[in-house]
């Protein structure tokens, strides 16, 4: 018999759909509460949910085995202080086919014109600017793992040329050219949009910087909906403020939500989606934690482990 | 020897583009202008260019056998007091991806909430309401020509179910039901998109009236890439004035460009693109046209022949 703590803002909606998997052996104990959760998940050796709830009563579970997140970023888990002795999974290959609507929703806005037609209508004047395409532009995904290569899937679609740019693998059939560190400006140079899949690491602190920046065409679009440390905030404010950058969609940051006095707000040509690119979808992410728990009783390897080390 | 008149607002490109080329036996004469066309043009046998110029010209051209049209409507040239006794082919095949880049910068624009993100980014207000998706959703295809083609390949490519409605044919591997008249209306039902990319011909006339919108679901969003002429203005006006249907965006219009005065301009939930959806590329076009007139000296039937009393 195994008992699963669910500890998660849609507990509710997780519990009832492990519950209609009809599992043998697994008690579930579901709360949107961390104090809620020490009480009753006291004997849980399984659990599921948000790192950033689940670092709270880490330390109250003591016969803990196994966590499921259901992020694919698990920063809250990987703090030094916190234990170690147990298996953790993350959530991964449910957000590419959010990421691939986001990331090519704000593309072909941004070809369409579709706020500057937005901004017309409201003065009554027909503006038949013509659109731009993304047929035959060049993508450069910085991070080419299982978001990155649904990514280069849809620009192959539209017809565009693709880079990569990752530690060593070339393994995506989608990505025309790879390129490799130390090789960061020969990436950049001649991109059309920058996009920036990467996970927050040591490694990945501001890989976005000044100097990747102004290796960029100033008619460049960056996108990030990696994570916010990627990028080198101020740096991008000083390449929009002075035109050497066309445009930049970032749906996250360094502090979020983002404050209101932060300069980012009034950056020219800089959109916000607040966090929003690729939201857990909780069936999917339920079919990720089956899969694993199917797994688990077997005795196999599970899928998605994150190496503390690593971070990912 | 042949000579080519084009008469075109891109005169220029196109007779760049034509010339470099290299052909055999063809002398072109190129400008904007109808008056100069008659002057310059008398004596030619092939027409290039913009039906609505074309027009003014075609009694003045008594050599003329071929026009090749540099737009997929024709509806200039289809005028019953105008001559017929030319060969007469539209352009086609070079439209379905820069739709495609359309419709779907709309669709991804509506259940990404950019214009949302946008006015709540003016309001410095963190916005992370959650995103809707493509993916499962109804696309209705009001036509499957070579555009409807293209935008099938894209709902798929994103996940979607296709519906589409023709006449008769159901040649397009990617429709995954097919309707036909009379049955608009089940057609309609259960929607999520329709999109109209119907040619204007009698028969299509109107054929988006209040019937077919009150059978759309009420969180229904209307496109209409096709003409103006096929969608019942006023009746879409009170669908969404009335809140029975979510939205619409509209490329094309009865009269254009759309008249100050036109209660578009403060329809609730309406978006106007002002006829940019398909831009004629101009490479694209000339390698329709180099097609055909090698197989016009070929003495070979040509691509895309316009049936006069079809309309397409």
């Amino acid at each position: 018999m195994h008992k699963l703590l669910i500890l998660s803002s849609q507990a509710d909606e997780y519990l009832r759909l492990i519950q209609e998997a009809q599992l043998n052996d697994l008690a579930c104990a579901a709360t949107s509460s961390p104090e809620q959760a020490i009480l009753r998940g006291r004997d849980c050796d399984l659990a599921f949910g948000e790192p950033s709830l689940l670092c709270h009563v880490l330390p109250h579970l003591p016969g803990l085995r196994w966590v499921q997140a259901t992020w694919a970023g698990v920063e809250p888990l990987l703090d030094p202080a916190l234990r170690r002795d147990y298996i953790l999974t993350n959530a991964r290959g449910i957000f590419g086919a959010l990421m691939s609507e986001y990331v090519f929703g704000y593309l072909l806005a941004h070809e369409r014109h579709i706020l500057q037609h937005y901004k017309s209508q409201q003065a009554k004047q027909w503006d038949d600017t013509a659109p731009g395409t993304l047929r035959g532009k060049q993508i450069g995904l910085l991070g080419v793992g299982s978001i990155g290569v649904e990514l280069a899937r849809t620009a192959k679609h539209f017809g565009m040329r693709v880079r990569g740019y990752t530690l060593a693998s070339e393994t995506c059939p989608e990505v025309d050219t790879y390129f490799h560190p130390p090789d960061k400006l020969a990436f950049a140079a001649g991109l059309d949009y920058l996009v920036c899949v990467l996970p927050q690491l040591g490694a990945t602190r501001q890989i976005v910087d000044e100097q990747l920046l102004a290796a960029l065409p100033a008619h460049a679009l960056v996108i990030n909906v990696g994570r916010g440390s990627v990028l080198d905030e101020s740096a991008l404010v000083d390449a929009l403020q002075s035109g050497r950058l066309a445009g930049a969609v970032l749906d996250v940051f360094m502090e979020e939500p983002l404050p209101p006095e932060h300069i980012f707000w009034r950056t020219p040509n800089l959109l916000i989606s607040s966090h929003t690119a690729a939201p857990t979808v909780p069936a999917d992410m339920v079919g990720v934690f089956l899969v694993n728990y199917r797994r688990w009783l077997r005795g196999e390897a599970l899928r998605y482990r994150v190496d503390f080390e690593l971070g990912y």
